[in-house]
């Protein structure tokens, strides 16, 4: 754990943003916070922690250029306890971890003691919908923003991140009013939106990066949605690209587009939420330009990493039962990711495979095989 | 290509059998057949003829212990044409390759020019249903008989096969009056059926192996269905073994139980054919025995072979969408598997994938991305 936690002189009217997870996404944000000067960053770091705490990041960004030795004003390698540590509140909290759902600890625990009651902001720089429903539960003072982003960004190795894809953020609250699936009161509402507002203010500072404030963070969402619910989750399966999924059109025609009308169905009665056919044909065609991209959950199965599929397929599948949508697409590929899940949690020591006899049935019991 | 095809004086009243596909199943059927001493079997050999004409075939065997150098009677490195090479008629071709319906060659072209019409029965050693409909359209005279295996034989490396299982075969006529999906005339079936016991005597006279008499044909190839479009498909579609399925639990819950009992309900519509829960229970757990197994299918992708999936789950589909059976968990599955075989087709050249290009998307094209 490092030292520096005080705000510097020149930093006493900075924002205070704690950044949990600190791969591509998290650094790239806690580099633009702190370029644009009106934020003041302390990243959470893991497996990175070590090297980056010896020669800083490293990082090749296409908005930024090259960067050597970088490291944000202050890393640790846990979340700090603003109570046990007398630390100043965070102004933010931005979770860019992935949010492995059916993995303790769940973000709420993990990032409590970093929270100050009725002042930090929670923003959550990640895919998936009714994630912010935990976290509004553990923290009902705290404004929890919704934190949509495109950037291209990935770390390897470990404090090298290679950003290469423009950063585009939509930053907006949850509780908006357009977001029927987190109704909220009008002072909350009212809350949440100057935190989002001040939030964008604070990353687009840099000049660099184009962040935006988003007023309907449901519709965004979904939308998000059509793409990792369809081309994640089946790439992931098969551990194939989009190029390739396109290139066979028969997965367009059998998995992809019927996902995407699933969940368009789901997103309409679960949220009044509208995703046109035109949406759709866009969203299959979107990452033509980035052919044999394998989206992230297939990137994560390759390497064994667990993989964020409750919040991006588990969740509308829920939300579709509970209103009577049918999936019966969605249905099928939810229980095989949660089957390669079964299969990751193994390899991390998470769950045992029994070898498995039966006295019934043995290599002599010819009369038995058949 | 070897010369030895003529019969000899001890092999005059033999039954002559050519067996196309000389992989661990057919191999070991070659080697009980001669061993048998009824039949004099010609194999067809392909990517291990080489080190068979030149070593023999090295078996490790449960039924019949260690045979080093072994060669059948004659080996071909392709089908030999019988009326071109003026031999004589073959009594049997049996066919124990994969069944690759959705590449070609047929197996109906490959093995013509080794059938003599009302002469040659035709027997396929292989798995899937409605496989017999392109062989009884082409050889229209000639019986098409069912072959079911449950014999554990693989070949590694080329020439060196090492049977772990029994070898129990069931033999019979396509054309039974219980078959009910290829209806056939009296004279036909006795015909058939003769063929069948007869080769059943054949197969039986090593003493060492258990081949029988299959009554019904149509029941014991849905049957056999029940495991191999549920474990087969969902191992091959997850890299996994069958006793991972059933660790996991809800990976038989929600899909190797729901594809039988898909399955089950095509059975019964298409061929009247019940499989009973009992089956379907008894099915779930008949490799316990043998934990952490591998299904040919998963074997396959894993090798990078292509996939015989059109004969155990596209038929079935088929039949299903014919009949109006719903079918949600095999649909997906079949789409999943045909995505599979793409990308081995690509790599083995059967396919191209192009390079994606896009004019209107760029990576310059911010406002385009989202």
């Amino acid at each position: 754990m490092t030292a520096n936690n005080t705000t510097t002189t020149n930093g006493r009217d900075k924002a205070r943003v704690l950044i949990v997870g600190s791969g591509g996404v998290g650094t790239m944000a806690a580099y633009t916070l702190e370029k644009g000067g009106l934020a003041q960053v302390t990243s959470v770091l893991r497996s990175n922690y070590a090297v980056v705490k010896e020669k800083g990041f490293q990082i090749s960004s296409i908005d930024h250029g090259e960067v050597t030795g970088w490291r944000p004003s202050c890393i640790r390698d846990a979340i700090p306890n603003v109570v046990e540590e007398s630390l100043p509140p965070f102004d933010y909290v931005i979770v860019s971890t992935k949010n492995i759902a059916d993995v303790p600890p769940s973000i709420a625990e993990m990032i409590a003691p970093a929270i100050t009651p009725s002042r930090t902001a929670i923003l959550l720089l990640q895919n998936g919908i009714n994630i912010e429903r935990p976290l509004v539960a553990a923290f009902p003072s705290n404004p929890v923003l919704s934190g949509i982003s495109v950037i291209g960004a990935k770390e390897f190795p470990p404090g090298t991140i290679t950003q290469n894809n423009y950063d585009i953020s939509y930053i907006g609250p949850f509780s908006s009013p357009t977001t029927t699936t987190t109704p909220a009161k009008e002072t909350e509402t009212n809350k949440e939106n100057a935190a989002a507002h001040r939030f964008v203010q604070l990353y687009s500072a840099s000049g660099a990066v184009d962040s935006r404030y988003d007023a309907d963070v449901a519709f965004n969402r979904w939308r998000k949605l059509l793409y990792n619910a369809s081309f994640n989750s089946v790439c992931a399966i098969l551990r194939t690209d989009t190029a390739r999924l396109r290139a066979s059109q028969h997965a367009i025609d059998e998995l992809v587009r019927p996902v995407m009308l699933e969940i368009a169905a789901v997103a309409k009665r679960a949220a009044g939420v509208s995703l046109s056919d035109d949406l759709i044909n866009k969203t299959i065609t979107i990452d033509l330009y980035a052919s044999f991209f394998k989206p992230s959950m297939c990137q994560d199965v390759e390497k064994g990493n667990l993989l964020e599929f409750e919040n991006i397929v588990g969740e509308p599948l829920r939300e579709a039962a509970r209103l009577g949508v049918e999936t019966p697409t969605l249905k099928v590929l939810y229980s095989l990711l949660k089957s390669l899940q079964f299969g990751i949690k193994e390899m991390k020591g998470l769950v045992d495979v029994p070898r498995e006899s039966s006295p019934a049935l043995k290599y002599g019991d010819k009369n038995e095989r058949w």
